[in-house]
């Protein structure tokens, strides 16, 4: 496995505010893979880890539909990508679309069944990032064709695609890529956490 | 601190299928708390948690506004539930409204504001489980209230509730919750995960 390289001027270590797991610190979306496959059963972990997240009802609205490098699959979801992901993905060793149920049992919308995905999407983001592979979530992809091609009945919404793989060479990747290749900052916690009103101080 | 109790009878333990981070399965949604405010400067670090979780666009765009026991503001948030949710929240430390903007910068709607904010929640709460406090989301509560009481600017949407809490003793729920106080199971792998197309094998 190659070392992840970073562009430290660009993209200055990340410090956090309050202590927290450091896991949730060191998670990032590379984009630089090795176009080599995963190993046995590291797919399932992904998955496995999405399936503990919690859902309103514990409805579990979520569903991964995965194409494997090398599978007319794969070239089919590639297709999906705008340019600019399809560029650093032809190295992704799988490409995942992540679909939601938009209604409950009895019909009616369901109004968590994007968040709750994202709370899965969360979870296996994390379990990748442990496994030090690169787990990175697009939106950038035909919404009008993807559920077409991932074969989603009625009902169900494409939230994202993932492109999950091993890490590869920052060189490897076009220049301007390069550039951009390292964690990436956030807001202050003051400006995303309100005490009793939103606006107000944290 | 008590000792979190659980229902083995209805509850088992649960078991992965695959190996993954023992964080993302020990985490579970309990109701029993204290009703004890929490230590200082512990809301801080479930923030903090959130604000390192990935977004389309590094947008971020997820709020949380945020009442703690004994001020007039969690006398609101806690009017704002279900009953079926205030009778177990009236001994959280904190209530705490997720919010996501539903426009991005430029007026077009925002594919993925409530699935990025289910990822700042799910780091919410395994930050949180890890520090042994509970967290549990609802979805249990006045949608069309709700944002008026958090104070939120147009164009924001209002997710879930979370209770907030330090553990507490099962005995001190209502008995029909008592029996309900432990991790739920969830759907196997096989289910939610398909190779290629929606509703093909894993």
């Amino acid at each position: 496995m190659v070392a992840r390289m970073t562009n430290l001027a660009t993209h200055p270590p990340r410090v956090a505010e309050h202590e927290v797991l450091p896991l949730l610190v060191a998670r990032w979306s590379p984009r630089a893979m090795s176009g080599e496959p995963l190993a046995a059963g590291a797919l399932a972990r992904l998955f496995e880890a999405a399936r503990w997240a919690p859902s309103g009802g514990n409805v579990q609205p979520w569903r991964f539909v995965y194409a494997e490098t090398g599978t007319p699959e794969m070239a089919a979801f590639l297709d999906l990508l705008e340019p600019g992901n399809r560029v650093w993905c032809v190295r992704a060793a799988a490409l995942v679309v992540v679909a939601s149920q938009t209604t409950l049992a009895d019909g009616r919308p369901h109004p968590t069944h994007a968040f709750d995905a994202g709370a899965a999407w969360m979870s296996l983001a994390l379990q990748g990032s442990s496994m030090g592979l690169v787990v990175h979530a697009m939106g950038g992809f035909d919404r009008a064709r993807a559920p077409a091609v991932a074969g989603l009945p009625d009902g169900w919404a494409v939230q994202c695609m993932i492109a999950v793989g091993r890490p590869g060479r920052v060189e490897d990747l076009p220049e301007r890529l390069q550039a951009r290749e390292g964690p990436s900052s956030r807001k202050p916690v003051g400006e995303i956490a309100f005490r009793g009103r939103f606006g107000a101080g944290a």
